[in-house]
């Protein structure tokens, strides 16, 4: 027997705005419902992926050009896509991923200015076509995401950009699911973690409706 | 007074053909007429650039992919480009480069079987239409290389590829450089070390007597 296809959701938002709370509820939520869900993110997930990370977050390295750091971020999606995600998908798996390509055209292209097109390039060469059934976007105002990750500290480079830059993000981020609604939740994040749990949960059952149907 | 521009020099051929013994008898020839010339190679020549040739040739990362090991590639050029060669060239000075964008179509589109098409669009997105003023290509049968290299031992995650594949990144250094002879020169690997560094300094005087012209 082929297994079903497995389902892949992806969670995308700026600093602050509570993936990591909000993944370890659906994960506990999938599970209930009987779902062996797989949690990954990016970048990382694989052993080059982590590395990339290390390499993508080091304050330290604070003159990586712009085409470096949009190139080491499709180097641990391409990792990624096949060595994990494409075989659980196959094998009927879904899996939950912090982050994924939406995060490139929002951060690299919103955030940094390079141009949409080639980060569409990138996304043909790495991704293999694979994309999100759904993908999840926790949005906030940029001062209440900056308010969070302050109290939490240590800045990693990124996270040490200026507000016009995590502005251009959101702004990326929102246009994104404007233009495609059927694979986009937007959630509101700063409404208190059970809401936001419970309008993401709603949206996992629309999926696991279409998937059983 | 603006300098003159600088010239880049690259360094091309399998393993084993003698890069690194050419290499320094180029500098130490150039530093002889004057010039302040630059090392430099890839993956590596800057921070990011060294941290990626080490993941590049971990034998314990065996299952990069492809489609990884050609992103990670063009990172570590993205970054040397903008960070080292075109300072280095603006500022009027030569630099000697071991490998650049021809070993991508070599070992990543004739070994392994990449779409040469895809490359061309990275090395649009990293290099930022950089160019090599003159590439030296040391050719040399594929098993005579193998035996060099065997002698060193300790081979890299890539020296561990088969003959077939080193066959067919032959054949794709030799097809760039009779596509474009006058920026190629193809050096015979296989003549005494003293013969090939003759023969890579008569291509060099003829682009220092360009440069002057």
């Amino acid at each position: 027997m082929i297994p079903a296809r497995g389902r892949l959701i992806t969670l995308e938002g700026g600093e602050g705005a509570g993936k990591s709370t909000l993944l370890a509820g659906l994960l506990a939520h999938l599970r209930q419902r009987g779902i062996d869900a797989l949690q990954t993110r990016e970048p990382g997930g694989t052993a080059l992926g982590e590395a990339v990370r290390g390499l993508v977050l080091d304050p330290s390295l604070r003159g990586i050009t712009v085409q470096a750091e949009l190139l080491l971020m499709f180097t641990a999606r391409a990792q990624l896509v096949r060595e994990v995600l494409r075989p659980a998908l196959a094998a009927g798996r879904w899996v939950v991923c912090d982050r994924f390509t939406d995060a490139s055209y929002a951060y690299q292209g919103g955030g940094r200015g390079l141009d949409p097109a080639l980060i569409a390039q990138l996304e043909a060469i790495a991704t293999d076509g694979l994309r999100p059934d759904l993908t999840l976007l926790l949005d906030l105002p940029v001062e209440r995401g900056r308010e969070r990750t302050h109290v939490r500290g240590d800045a990693d480079r990124i996270e040490r950009e200026d507000d016009g830059f995590f502005e251009r993000v959101r702004a990326v981020y929102l246009a994104r699911a404007a233009a495609e609604p059927r694979r986009f939740r937007v959630l509101d994040a700063s409404q208190p973690v059970h809401a936001v749990l419970t309008d993401a949960i709603a949206a996992i059952e629309e999926l696991r409706k279409d998937a059983e149907g």
